[in-house]
């Protein structure tokens, strides 16, 4: 008899999963089963295609030649059969088959060798009134982005609230403020945007290039009703405002589909999520899982972990497709690599944010730099900053984050330290990382082996920061007498400040600095400044080897303090 | 008594050691000698500043704060002794001195506690006639960037020729004709361009971009002879024809500075490099050496190896300045990365080329691809060609080029693989590289997961591709009767192929191929072909399946072989 395989949920990792399958085993029969009408499509770019961006839904449901992936394709181009608008309702483990419901209403049982689950996640919701009027939505699926686009495009909305400020919310903001200068506001309950992804101080800069394209933010605030007038929604109410709305996208996080794995007995592990091996089997052998429903091992602290992204699904998805032909494929854990535009801006990073690798109990630090991504001589360039995450201990990274331009450079630099989180390397790798070089395209010492140098000498006790959130304790208590600037920069950089700031600010230049010695303050705690932080690291050198040790150096410097907003 | 270091070379490793050490020091004296009086500039800048990007040559000598490094710069801002136009004649290691000779002529011998040797390269000369002609040059030196820059700005360059299609000849070749329509030919002894650092497809893309841009080739040709008249330049002679030229910029090549170090009894390995551990020390322990005139390990193959390049320098002088101040820093060798700008083009790599990989006893194979950078649906992105080449045996990954834009979206493909490959990568390893993903980025299965899910194709047999190279043969031979072009594209596409050469191409798109499966020919070899050579894959899969294993895949499809200079 024919091998049959089947898998529930035909987005990404079970498309993927279906079609790797049937290439490797030609003679064998694959079912595609998904209770949505559209399937294998980008979810991710949904914000695209709010935005107009993507001009069509069509774009994101097709190949890269222009083939719709409906059932004709799966069934033409792929030899597999999709069976769209069917709700997987159980499984049978004992005889081997899968009860859905078909579109019509008709049950009928399925029978497999080998199963994939591939459920994926849904919106969760929050637990307050109003999030049933109109106009209400999450972005789970392509219908409810379709629904918003529609609203969007006719003119219906002028003013949006966004609750939630990760991902999804602030792809969103941006497509809805961007494009269709719609007034947008993200209501947030943690103290800064992108929590868990970033520090505070890369979150500020990426908040405030957000607020200066537009979009408006409220930190520290949970949403305590929708408000509607007629059945649609009015207004959001939060712990400290009503702010008008006539359209509201909750993005406030997603929770795994374990619940077919859960009765058909296989092992979920708490919060839903479906617990796989590394070849991505079940506590079931026949049955594998992957995508957004399944978790996998953190490969920085070696517990599980939950990586919704198209692209894990993708390359889980074909792990599960050579595996139930027969292979022996793995898929190891991940990093968690992300990436995020943010109008002009990006923000990515993979691995431990300084605040989680804390948390888990790593004593660890985040060390910033601020540098050009291509040689500074070259008339094409922007400024980047990273933050490398290290364990004081062991000195290995943790994590890397990083805030930039949209064009690939910062991009470039997250992915080269992403490649190498897995085989656990130190401050010292990272310092010697080998990135193609040539001015159009990076620095000499570029700003990767610059933050992995700075890392070295913060852990040598060479280089003592003060990051933005100190340096604006400081720079906000500046009156109080503990605390004093010392401006290494050129005279025509420093004297402005020198000038409105007479008491507490002086301009030594970093290369008059042993000449003028004795007009540094011994009683004060010296705050070094200079553009990026490299010329006051240099001063902070010179003043320690004259026994004046109480300095920090501000990092990434008055370019990194200003990207973060703070005035001076 | 005061500590000192002497330092013989100012470029990039020298002053960098110079730099780190003083840093780490402040209590010991830092002597730098250098025969130029021009020091600590960005040599591989030269092509930018001759073209005009850089518009005066002091920002290849200043900092990123504008500051020009010269000696008052070395003296206040770094606590060093720059000692310009100085001559390092000799070094006594029994007496621990250095013989020098300053620009006056006088003579003297500095002393030394650890010495370091930065003596970098000069340019290869080629034993022909007319190289002592006016404006015959070679870009060793600022002073000779700052002639040529002379002689095009002032209008006095109609036509010239560049010896020699590796990196400094294609950008100075790019500098010319891009920013001064100057009439560009390069002559070139090997049979394609960048010889070494890619495979002869990847420079065939990137040759017919530069020819696109002007730029004449003229490859498997040596320079006989070049000619002038009344003392300066009139043309150059090859073994083929005759160029005229009235600017000759030889690049064939550069040569260690290895005699210093010979003379003074330290090893130096054939070639002139001077052989250093991975402390960088060399023979000597007093005695370090860095930059482009050592040795270090290929990190690929484990043999020595020559990097000379400004990012390598300067990390290497890091590591030079702490183990002179008492650390213990270790630079362990280089996989080799690089990347050039050609035009609206960019090339890049690390590890072995195919060629090279078998001349090194591996088993070697190139699997290319070719798709777009970011998602297929996003509208900015670039199609990106990938070369991954692995060992048949062991499935490691040796290397890897690609061809893309200028845009940073191919350099961060190449040094996420370029950052693992010291870690001896498999292929399974790349198809499951994580890369950051959000579709104005990347794609889900992202370019570099799919050349490593190519090679995995093609090292369990599924996968049968032709290259470029053989496509040329298959194509050009087309009348023979041998071969077969059978196009899995669309109609649209397709049909114009297959009208023009009924007798030999055939139209069923890849969704059509199992029905129509009786109209394949069964007696020729297929060349299967699609836009970039994943549909016709597919086909590939499906006629192995009927039984038709005659098959060649065309690698890159259409794209790839039109980007090759190949026309249909």
């Amino acid at each position: 008899m024919t091998e049959r395989v089947v898998v529930i949920g035909a987005v990404a990792a079970g498309s993927k999963a279906a079609c790797r399958f049937k290439r490797l085993r030609q003679d064998a029969e694959v079912i595609l089963v998904d209770a949505d009408t559209y399937i294998s499509y980008g979810g991710c770019g949904i914000p695209y295609y709010v935005s107009g961006d993507v001009t069509d839904e069509k774009e994101l449901r097709s190949t890269s030649f222009h083939m719709v992936r409906d059932e004709a394709f799966f069934k033409n181009d792929k030899g597999v059969e999709a069976m769209t608008g069917t709700r997987a309702l159980s499984i049978d483990r004992q005889n081997k088959t899968v009860r859905v419901r078909k579109s019509d209403g008709r049950e009928t049982d399925l029978s497999y060798d080998k199963l994939m689950l591939a459920t994926g996640t849904r919106a969760k919701n929050l637990p307050i009134s109003g999030m049933d009027l109109e106009n209400v939505y999450s972005v789970g699926s392509l219908h409810q982005a379709m629904a918003i686009k529609e609203l969007v495009t006719g003119g219906q909305v002028e003013k949006a609230v966004i609750i939630g400020a990760g991902f999804i919310g602030l792809e969103m903001a941006e497509s809805l403020a961007d494009m269709w200068e719609i007034e947008t506001s993200v209501v947030e309950y943690c103290s800064q945007i992108m929590p868990g992804f970033v520090s505070r101080n890369l979150s500020q800069m990426a908040q405030r290039r957000m607020e200066e394209n537009g979009v408006t933010f409220y930190l520290n605030e949970s949403v305590e009703a929708i408000e509607g007038t007629d059945g649609r929604v009015s207004a959001v109410k939060t712990g400290s405002r009503t702010l008008e709305a006539d359209l509201v996208i909750s993005a406030v996080g997603i929770a795994p589909n374990g619940e077919l794995a859960k009765e058909a007995g296989l092992e979920v592990a708490p919060g839903g999520f479906i617990v796989v091996n590394d070849r991505m089997q079940t506590s079931d052998p026949d049955i594998y899982a992957g995508g957004d429903c399944v978790q996998v091992t953190n490969l920085i602290t070696g517990k599980p972990g939950f990586y919704p992204l198209g692209s894990i699904a993708n390359r889980q998805g074909r792990v599960i497709g050579t595996n139930m032909a027969g292979g022996d494929a793995c898929f190891k854990g991940a990093v968690g690599s992300f990436v995020v535009k943010l109008f002009d801006g990006a923000l990515a990073g993979a691995g431990l944010t300084p605040e989680r690798a804390c948390s888990e109990g790593f004593d660890a630090v985040g060390i910033q730099v601020s540098q050009f991504d291509r040689a500074h001589f070259y008339p094409e360039k922007e400024i980047i900053f990273l933050e490398l995450v290290v364990d004081r201990k062991t000195r290995r990274v943790l994590g890397i984050q990083g805030f930039g331009g949209e064009s690939s450079g910062m991009y470039a630099r997250i992915n080269a330290v992403a490649a190498i989180l897995q085989y656990q390397p130190t401050v010292e790798d990272v310092s010697n990382l080998e990135l193609a070089y040539s001015p159009p395209f990076a620095s000499a010492m570029d700003i990767v082996n610059a933050v992995g140098n700075a890392a070295e000498n913060y852990l040598e006790g060479r280089y003592k920061p003060v990051d933005a959130e100190a340096f604006a304790e400081c720079w906000n208590n500046r009156d109080c007498g503990k605390y004093f600037f010392l401006d290494c920069r050129a005279e025509a950089d420093a004297k402005p400040f020198e000038e409105k700031y007479p008491d507490i600010w002086k301009s030594i230049p970093h290369d008059q600095l042993q000449a003028r010695i004795n007009e540094v303050p011994k009683d004060k705690t010296l705050v070094l400044v200079c553009n990026t932080g490299v010329r006051s690291f240099e001063a902070q050198i010179n003043l320690a080897s004259c026994g004046i040790t109480d300095t920090l150096n501000t990092a990434t410097g008055v370019a990194g303090m200003k990207e973060c907003g703070i005035r001076f």
